[in-house]
């Protein structure tokens, strides 16, 4: 790419306008298809690069956004992704994407990336163990950062999530009401602010209702649908087992319902399942899910403007801003009760 | 980012040599934290950037190979993309994806940002209407281009994918074994080849066993779990239902056995449903899914190699690889005759 080959240069060859040939670059019907080939392989020939970001570069910006999660496969950031995606094509920004399973060393090699290729900005679930200077570090190289789902300690970057402790203590709640007693938490790791707040609003809501927690309720780990199915094993080798349980996360309960299957359990009739997500599977799930809706969209457009008017140079408030979660009851958690007559 | 500051400066500066600066800026525990922290510092107020690639810049090669694809969320192209990582990784090559969701601005747009910003390579799952030409402009620009999923009509550019035809024939001769003589086809799109190839499987199977296609067996269009879950509204109100179902893909399969139960119909034992692409959840579903085995590792794995060995100079078969594909029963298409007296 050493030459710098113009849209004038292959207008000249041509003899055409400069107008005509940007039109077929970019496909448009307005210029005929036989032109558009005869351009199209000029330009191919000569070695020309359509920049489509040729302004914005004048100005010195990049037009790139980077987003880096732990796990894009995730339904729940799917959603976030295409909320931040509308946002970012309505002002032109392209958006770089990039998984870093949790493993800081990947989640800095992007950052880094990002830095040399002069991204405008970094919207980031970061990875577990991301001390903030990491982000002071890329803010100081003038990549401004927002983070999403997750917070850092210690970090004053604005971070956009649902609001995790409160969203789980409602689900819990809901499950008393329904006469449950014993309820069991499956999923997530204390080693993320998700796992820690949801783990909380399961603890308080119990000790609230003034039930007893029993260690063998909380079987913490799995983060996905299969590692869910696997936690069913566990499950139902509990000597007392529980008539509920609430999953750190729709995919780990959707997973675990599979799993209860497998057992010869049936979700929703011999054991009460509820997640956390409302991804958009939870309705249409066998048995539907019970869920709590977690603002995915709210979380992907408020960051998405956030950063963006940050670099259209008005700061945003560098605090928390949580979206209200809202409960979701389905089929999952209604357990009936005229079938363990034992319980009653 | 105007100056220039090197490790080196940051060293003198602290009076450290640039070695434990370098083993800092890594977070290496070979240096104590307290001074980790000061090397940091220093490392933000100075304005440094830590460029891990410069060793492959000064070879003028960026490190950085573009993948685009038309849904991230569908795990099997997430188990795709694993497998190109893992091979990415091996090679230092940092690794940057996008989603064009079959809107080919969207994916000129990705394409022509993988240009700007000098990557070394491009792996495309091309969008529906991809012309040839779009791929001999990124070749013409030195962006080598690898295709994974699908072909482009009238390119020469690489491709990897599963023998579709082959895999789905496969699966409706097992159907046929099992005594179906009416089967539906739910879901892909004639405007992919995926689709197309696919779907003439189908018809070949059932031609082959002189059983007579029905129009109203074809439900075109679902490509994702909710418009699997919505076919099933339109199958269950066929005049005489098919006894056996095979579906475009798993996601298609999966969100189909919801839609069946939803109305009222047990998947394995009402209808016999198959799926195409064996995703890990296949195995674990309620029933476990009757799907063909599609080879997505091995598609990343030899895109990613094609594009490496590429890069480094060996030129690759210009033609395409199919992966041989393989049958996976399994209970969701254990129809139960018992349960149809009528259809025996």
């Amino acid at each position: 790419m050493a030459q710098k080959v113009k849209l004038s240069t292959i207008a000249e060859a041509l003899g055409l306008s400069t107008a005509t040939v940007s039109l077929a670059l970019r496909d448009s019907p307005l210029v005929a298809e036989v032109t558009r080939e005869r351009i199209k392989a000029e330009a191919i020939a000569s070695g020309y690069i359509y920049n489509r970001r040729a302004a914005s570069l004048r100005t010195s910006k990049s037009g790139i956004v980077g987003v880096c999660v732990h796990d894009i496969m995730n339904p729940f950031f799917g959603e976030i992704l295409i909320a931040i995606e509308h946002e970012l094509d309505r002002h032109r920004q392209t958006f770089i994407l990039s998984n870093h399973y949790d493993n800081l060393s990947k989640q800095r090699s992007f950052v880094d990336t990002m830095l040399q290729l002069g991204a405008d900005g970094l919207i980031l679930s970061p990875a577990i163990g991301t001390p903030a200077s990491d982000l002071e570090l890329a803010e100081g190289n003038s990549l401004p950062v927002v983070l999403i789902a997750r917070t850092v300690e210690g970090s004053d970057a604005g971070s956009f999530r649902g609001d995790d402790s409160i969203g789980m203590a409602m689900l819990v709640r809901a499950l008393i009401a329904e006469g449950h007693r014993s309820i069991a938490m499956v999923g997530g790791t204390s080693k993320t602010s998700t796992g820690r707040l949801r783990e909380a609003g399961y603890l308080h809501a119990l000790a609230e209702a003034g039930i007893e927690f029993r260690p063998e309720w909380r079987i913490a780990g799995p983060r996905g649908r299969h590692s869910g199915f696997d936690a069913a094993e566990t499950f139902v080798r509990i000597a007392e087992r529980p008539t509920a349980v609430c999953c750190f996360s729709d995919l780990v309960a959707l997973g675990f319902m599979y799993g209860l299957s497998r057992a010869g359990l049936r979700p929703g009739i011999d054991v009460a399942v509820a997640g956390y997500d409302d991804i958009d599977e939870a309705a249409i799930a066998t048995p539907p899910l019970t869920t709590v809706a977690n603002g995915q969209k709210e979380v992907g457009r408020r960051a998405a403007s956030a950063l963006l008017a940050r670099l259209g140079g008005t700061a945003f408030a560098e605090t928390e801003e949580l979206i209200v979660p809202e409960l979701r009851m389905r089929q999952s958690s209604g357990f009936d009760w005229n079938a363990r007559p034992d319980l009653k």
